[in-house]
């Protein structure tokens, strides 16, 4: 049976480096059981997973473009750009795919300048706390959202 | 087989008129059915609720305190409290159970001043944007700390 | 002949103190002298009042909250809410009744904090500084707003 | 029987368009109107109306001024003054006439920069919200404050 | 012999969890020790306590309004209100008794929205970051004022 | 062969005196000099233009009102009134003509409060720092905007 | 003997009524006191004053560009406009006079918006807070200027 | 006849979606029609276009870099760039080209964050609001200037 | 007996005119005064005192660095020095010895800027509004630290 | 004839290099040019000088408090303290004297810290620009304040 | 002998232009000048250096990331990407190595938003203002840390 | 053979307790331990020191000018009064030596306050957060300066 969704998985800058990076602030799974752990809830949910990382703003640009008429939904940890790229905002206001945003820290508990996300207003929803766990739960919401 | 967890939910301010209130902004699924959706998850979970809706900032931190001894875990759509309610932030903090915050509506999408949240910075994590999925998701997320 | 509208009034904390509080800012009248000349003209316009005071935000949100379905309108001197109160905005939003707000004094001419009403932006409009005929001019208008 | 009170009814910038301008924020009377109702008003109260537009900042002010020795109080709609004109909030405070602001948008419900008024601190007071009818409450206002 | 002044002495939100809650930031004595203290200090002072706790921002309003004519003066911790409560304020403005705001940690070396009172301009004074001690210090300054 | 469009031409406070003021900012063109290149291109584009100079924040806002039923677009330099006019704003709203705002410099590289129009957000579009041509390419800006 | 320089004198909005206006604030002189005063002066220092009061900030910019080839300097209280004109900033820096900026009160006394002055950085100098002695001391200031 | 000036065209991120990316913000236009009108004007001006769209900052700063001693000015619309980025605003500086900055939106007339260009310090002029023709416009401008 | 803690008390500038300096602020008793009842207190509470006042910022920080191996604790009201002075911190923070913070007057009823504290920070904690009790509270709240 | 006024003259930290201190900004005469002029003023006003420099605000602060009883009024030019010290403020409003405060520069055309002056509000009046002559007007507008 | 440390050290956007851009800002050195210089000191130091330059931020971010395991400390001079890129911050923290920031000119003399560094706060240091001698300095000081 | 150049070295408040006060943030090393090794570094480079350290601010500021005509270049650790001090910053831009200011600690790294530099702007350039070495390097910093 095909996927339901196909589904666009983006990780921003640094994020290849987890499990490594600072443990104590963003645990120590790495970035690989993020993504099996995210295809695995992909297989339950009968959807399908396009992931990409990348540390080039620009290119999580281009991956959001690519995703017009290929995919149904977007998954994306902006990471850094999340505070920085109203590139990345403007593209998926362009491509007008649902878009959920998730953060592996609580970004309310660190600096001030992590608070604010230029992709949040544009985005379906944004989840952030939870570790890995976060991916799974955004992929569940985005998913329910598809459904609607 | 008796429940792992306790989990206390709360409902904020004017969340009991859900359904029927700028269904625009919050989606037309009353408090009952978020209430009834959440425990069978619940189910599924093997985690027992306590839920709680009230108006009143001082009856929230009364059940917040509450909890303490008797639950394991808060989850929480503090509404128009997230904003103005040191209360709540301080018995959340004293109490030291892990807290969701959860918020139907995407709010980095509306008013200025409802992106700013006195409880996020002791929370777990926040959710927000997803309408009653919020509050499942939430509970997924709490449920999945606790087991740790 | 029956009411033509059924209104209710709100007053806000520290509002049953009137007459004793401060004269110099908030004059010499009481509570129940505004009431009763709030009567007296509600007789006038052939409108019928319910009224309530209380220092409780929350019971000002259960207030609001129960005039759906019973009235036709709400006059509201918020006090101290006016300026912390996000609850009481929501609610007035949620149960969406014309709603006028109502201040004894001239809040712009008194300490910053007190120029900010969370209220205001929700409201049909906003009257100050004609002090107990604050209310009289605000239900008068909130009259005129309902015959439209 | 002589008019117990002389008083200057002030129209700020814009307002000669009035029921042709933005009638989705202003409303469809027209300034006309609105000085007739007015001047049915002071009629019932017993007072006499002086009343002038203009679109210059000085002609208001030369206006507040000359009411000096003239009349009794001011009853004054700024308008876009509201917000850039200290030299009318000079004018009023150097004449030392009760003087009302009134609007007839609900002025925290548009433009952050619409909030601000130089005006209100020394005026009586300021009704806003109420269309047309903003400027009989004011005139009721006014009156009632020169009765004492 | 009778005590010579009576005093309301008011706990704020949370403070009932005092000796449980975050002993590193507010020490480990509980509420009934402070209150135990203050009662032998009063006895050396011979004045008379009035003591109460709540969670509840209007039950403190309550409280101080029921102190006029009750009590000569009010010692107040008003906890998280200190930094979100209006009504607190107007309440102490309003019954018009000296009243001294403390605090058990150190409001200044905390997060950023700890430093803002809404109270301290209507208080004699403020003192904080003594622990359980501040009480006690408050209630010789207020003593020491009632004297005069 | 008539005219296409009737366009008016408002030049702001102290322009009279270019060429002459500040020329290391606002070069050596007059006044003079603008309106006839600005009428050559008009007639090349087949449009009347009706030109007025005023350093009177009033007589702007009456031309602006004039400009109603009379012209098809308005092409203004508020010049300082940039900065702190409000009427002029609300009377490029209240006429509804298609207005393009332009400066002689570039008003984002001098002092910060020149950043600032409020006349910007009710306009068509803004162009700077072109000298005299800023003119001619707004003029040309405007017309095809009417031809849409 | 003719007088060595030709000297403009501004008076803005509400001058006109000094000696009635506020005197609290403002003294009791007349603005004809400080004319007199002021040509009494001029007569010792031998120049000459053109002395103009207006209310209309664009007559102030007028009388500004007219002293262009006519006077050698000039002598201004912008009073209200000194915190709200551009207009009258940028037609004194097009003048290219030297300018001497005087108040009556302390403006930095009173309300923080009168601490703002968009004229300042232009003007030679500021003298405020001597009543109408400023007047007299920005003459002598501006002449000694002029004769350097 | 060969061309008189060599003239860089950038586009900035999310620009290849034009057409399709939210038309009622940015029109229907695609930006190969915008190439081709540039492509048409460049021949009636007799100027060559070297046109580059990237998503990439960096990008956009190599091709900025490679001008130099290649080609005469730039005409950018540096899309969401403008206003995060300080390497293109410093590419710009080092080149020392003559720079136009253009938009397709009235960036005044949108979020605040839009209203801050990095680049337009260091640029010849900004042109906003025009859609398609702001190129056009910019184009023309550029040239101008080039000519001087 | 020998005194059980050594206690540098130290006043900031202008404090030596206590008693004639703005009485309706800070009160009739002179500076001698305050220093005999601290010293009396001392004696009950057997501690000793080492006093000084100074108007220079370096002598304050000089007697603060000479209290190391010297005193327990510090006693100070840097007065001005409060608001400006990193210095008087820093030294505070490197002698690492107990420091209560005290001002005569209620700071937070005062000027915006005597509401900051350099000092408080990195002090016990902060006493203001009692007068001269000040001191002596904060003399009674350092020992009861001092004998922790 | 004994002298009228004894009147204390303060110079802040680095006018004694006057002249040789970047006479871009604060003109070629030395202090004692000034001190000499003041001086030679001061005869014909028939008033005493008692002249101080220092690079100390202790020492600053001590002299102001030395002219209680000795002086009639204050004349300083603060410098650098002007923007920094909140102890010569209060020394000036303990001591009570008329106070009036120059600047050699144009402080509102400098850095923007320049235009804050913490002194002003309590002072008589403000002069700055005109270079030494600023000492000089300062002295008759003190002088004039001292025969009322 | 071999190296004692391998360093990476990174050039920022448009530092590839050295020498010919802004000279007055930048001085006249090569970016081949600074290379050299480095890389003699280096063999001064006996530390081998591995030297890259780029205009893209994730390229920087992408080295950083690969010196972990390969070098044992990090020279960069962010340019541009100081002021706007937190991926760099986060890879810097990231990999955990000891970083030293430096600037050619001095940031803290130039534009406002040059002020703020992104990077600093996770650096061991900052160096600024000295020309190409900021990278010499910085790299003995990188040396230093890693003796240690 | 006599140094080629005399350089002040000066420490700010504070500096004297090096070692032992808070060596978590400055490290262990004594005032004097860098004075040695400044010294000998100086006989390195061939250069003289006249090393001073003070609380206060005004011997800064003596000393700084007394550095003219006696010294080429000047080395400052300004500690707290970076933070504070105007009266500083024009001593140096009044004495016009190259100066180079250093600090131990990463100022970036603490509380906001610290990344204010009053200095900086008038400074060769800084270096911060290499403990001791910070000096050394600021010592090669500024004689290398001199040799140009």
């Amino acid at each position: 049976m095909s996927a339901r969704f196909q589904i666009l998985v983006l990780h921003g800058p640094n994020l290849n480096l987890l499990g490594t990076r600072e443990p104590g602030v963003y645990g120590s799974t790495t970035l690989e059981g993020i993504n099996e752990a995210l295809t695995e809830l992909a297989g339950e949910l009968n959807v399908e997973l396009k992931i990409l990382q990348s540390n080039h703003e620009g290119a999580l640009v281009d991956a959001i473009q690519g995703a017009r008429g290929e995919c149904h939904g977007i998954l994306i940890n902006p990471a850094a750009y999340t505070h920085t790229s109203v590139a990345i905002r403007d593209a998926v206001a362009a491509v007008a795919l649902p878009t959920v945003e998730v953060h592996l820290s609580n970004i309310h508990a660190r600096e001030p300048f992590r608070e604010q996300s230029y992709l949040a207003p544009v985005a379906v929803g944004q989840i952030c706390g939870f570790g890995a766990d976060s991916y799974l739960l955004g992929l569940r919401g985005l998913v329910k959202r598809l459904e609607k």
